[in-house]
């Protein structure tokens, strides 16, 4: 039997637990997970609660209309998820083909929790990954002048196959507002620097030329400002004076993978919360 | 107005989480955090739940009572705590003072919610310590013949003087077994290495015998067995050949100081709940 | 053009770094790299150096005979290596497949100075992994009868390929003694766990019922002492009470892999030199 | 018996290593450390050499003028240093206290190869904990209009003292340039964020305010451009949404203090080297 989730945000206020954890007690819930979390400076109560449907005397395609009765009377924002349906997800890669790999792997091994429905990239490289891992490629190439067309034709196919999440693996094209107000939420990227250092373009290279000590990995869901959107993980490793700029890179794309995985991971996990250009993350 | 606590364990049910969030809510309680735990392989729940005074219909004195209908309902082991209530503390201390100074810097900037009431050390080097910062400073020197009988008085020390926890901030002698049991979960330990890695006596010696790339420490409640109670936190820190036992050493400290403050501080925020040999701590 | 290294140890003395490096300026090399180490508790010094060949006088056929005579003088154990000679490597393997496929892109993005040329697994699982890469797959069943024999083979195997590296990838075969004195220090493990804690069969499962708050990996050469021999490399990762099993294994597969390939570029760059247990890494 | 060092950068060409080591050794020098870089993307050599003085022929006060003729050959920039010359230090520090604390503990213990001579802040504060230590205090108020005068007493006082080294440990005045210039290379300062993100005031709030996942520190030399001086050292500590602004702060001021230290540790002990924007450290 699945599980049902429930990511809650609302104005802070007295009996919002009591309130969630009574609906799923009394109808014969059992609470595996619950988390919360109150931001003191903004008053807002941010709520993360999973329970098995074994037993459970709400039908799922009733739960939305019963637990919204509770969802008005505290003005909650909120997103019910069951843990067997798995969101159709595409990758979007450039030429550095590593991060795609990564999550190819873990998505094999069972990891992941979502169906990697396609690979998309402006580049023909990463078909033949695709292809040994039996997923579908696109190739859409992208010049100044084709980009507006290309991305309306990407945005078909996504929305052709259901697509609900968009993985940027070192996609090194931006996307339009418009695409990125269709998959608002739903678009990860990953960043080679620990942000808000280096934004742009060639993040190694500023990093190397600035002489720090730690170079890091940022990723985040993607926003109409490039590089700024609310960040969900980041992480960090150690070089020195005699690190080349290529050896900072094969550090930087080593912590690129798991950066990126781990905020893929949690948000199929539905353990993220957005909020204003922040994040929650129930992990 | 100071907060109320709850640190509970019980058998895994149904409703556990219900119960203790309307036990807070009906009597009129503002819950500030909740957190749980199962442990599936042994289908054990952990909990912990702050909730504000402010407003809440029973007397401090009486929740206690009022609670414990629910606590037999679920066979739970339980502890109330207040916020404003701060525990007598007592430092031990060898020769090495690096964790006391550190301490008591802390305590001094208000980050530790006790009473630092004690220094005592079976040497005198810490007693100028204690004096800089106003703390009483007993000395019991320590041989094979008097153990026995200064442990004794140790003890009529700590309890004349309400001790509630005691903290070895590299106290470098085995406490008796009759001693761990008078303060059981009551005493937090600093230990000079990744356990269960170099238990036991020069384990930066022994780190730097075995040719380890990375050392650590590790902070623990005691129990009878050496080396071997509930593990609180752990932290690591790398070192190369290039580092002499010295300079180990060096490194080690600046850790161990880390370590311990960071179990010291969780174990009086009532984050941390020790099950068999190991602890949930709800950071 | 390739460089030339030189890795050295000796009894520690005055005039070994001046002999060193006069001997390759007299001879017009040009030095990249210089590092030396002397570790005082056994007075012996080590050092790699590092130069073009480029305008270089001795001939590369001939560098071995008149470097002796200054290794003789100083009674140096040494070993010359040059950088276009890349040595015929096999991976050892079982079931846990992370190691293999990490090491075989990174093999494929060019960062491994090695030649893979060879798989062997004790399981079938490996091969199909072999295979997308274009390297050699065989299988070696092993049982408590057949081990010598199969051993036995295996060598054979190596022998005929020119093995000079062999990477266990988590082979979960303990090696007879005679294997590995046939490729000693030629032989590289990942262990997971942190040691000189949990060596042995089944670390994480050790890791979690102890309740450490880190778990570890740790590479090593393979001598006759099962997880005693001389440590490359380490790496750690912080868990907690919310990791799973599952979690806590997914989390040090990671690690794995980081440490291995680490271990093994280091290895493959000549910079690491082992004395007695332990290692000098010039990272 | 004392070592010398030296710590030279010069255009890399063949031979620079062989003509110091023969200094060294020709002259009976033993040497105990040598390490060499190259910086190929700007043709530059750097090489920190430590040898003992024990029965080294040149004279100290001689070595100077003896090891000129190879400085010139090759056109280096190049100090000389004694390990028991200890230079004369200042620390500066505005309220936030921690990182004087530690510095003075790490110099009470040894650790730091010095003479701190001198506390100077721009309030009264830091004055009783100079005391505890014996050390001067100078309080030097600064407001808009009296800071080019008061720079000018501190600068005579540092003279008058023959301090050499000035540290800032979060002295919160930014220095002009003509203070700066005076103490070039020898003004090291910590900025409470991983520079460079979060330049100037307040980096502990702005971190908060973008929710970025890890936070730094960054010790640097100052120069007359605020938070872009040539960084020694950096670090990095993984924070969550959990962590108040406050806690924010005291986990970063843990990590002020470690990184600082050992800017400060290896500045002193001649392992920094500064060229252009950036530095090689020989740690």
């Amino acid at each position: 039997m699945p599980n049902a989730i429930l990511l809650i945000s609302c104005p802070d206020k007295r009996g919002i637990t009591a309130a969630v954890t009574n609906f799923v007690y009394d109808n014969n819930g059992n609470i595996v997970h619950v988390e919360q979390h109150i931001d003191d400076q903004i008053n807002t109560f941010f709520m993360r609660i999973e329970w098995s449907l074994e037993g459970f005397k709400i039908k799922r395609e009733e739960i939305t209309r019963d637990f919204s009765r509770i969802a008005e009377k505290f003005s909650m924002k909120w997103d019910l998820y069951f843990t067997d349906v798995l969101p159709k997800t595409a990758i979007f890669v450039s030429k550095r083909l590593h991060c795609l790999y990564d999550l190819l792997l873990r998505y094999k091994e069972g990891q992941l929790a979502c169906e990697i429905a396609l690979v998309v990239s402006n580049h023909p490289d990463a078909g033949k990954v695709a292809k040994e891992f039996g997923i579908s490629f696109h190739e859409f190439s992208i010049t100044s002048d084709n980009k507006h067309e290309q991305e309306k034709k990407e945005l078909e196919v996504l929305k052709k196959l259901g697509i609900e999440l968009v993985i940027l693996a070192r996609y090194h094209q931006i996307l339009s507002e418009n695409f990125v107000n269709e998959y608002s939420d739903k678009i990860i990227n990953i960043h080679h620097s620990f942000l808000p250092a280096f934004p742009g373009k060639d993040p190694y290279a500023k990093a190397y030329g600035k002489g720090v000590k730690i170079i890091g990995a940022t990723s985040h869901y993607v926003t109409k400002d490039l590089d700024e959107g609310p960040i969900i993980e980041q992480g960090t490793v150690r070089i020195s004076h005699k690190d080349t700029l290529a050896e900072l890179i094969r550090n930087g794309e080593d912590l690129e993978k798991l950066v990126l995985s781990r905020a893929v991971l949690w948000h199929l996990e539905r353990k993220v919360l957005r909020y204003g250009n922040k994040t929650v993350v129930f992990d």
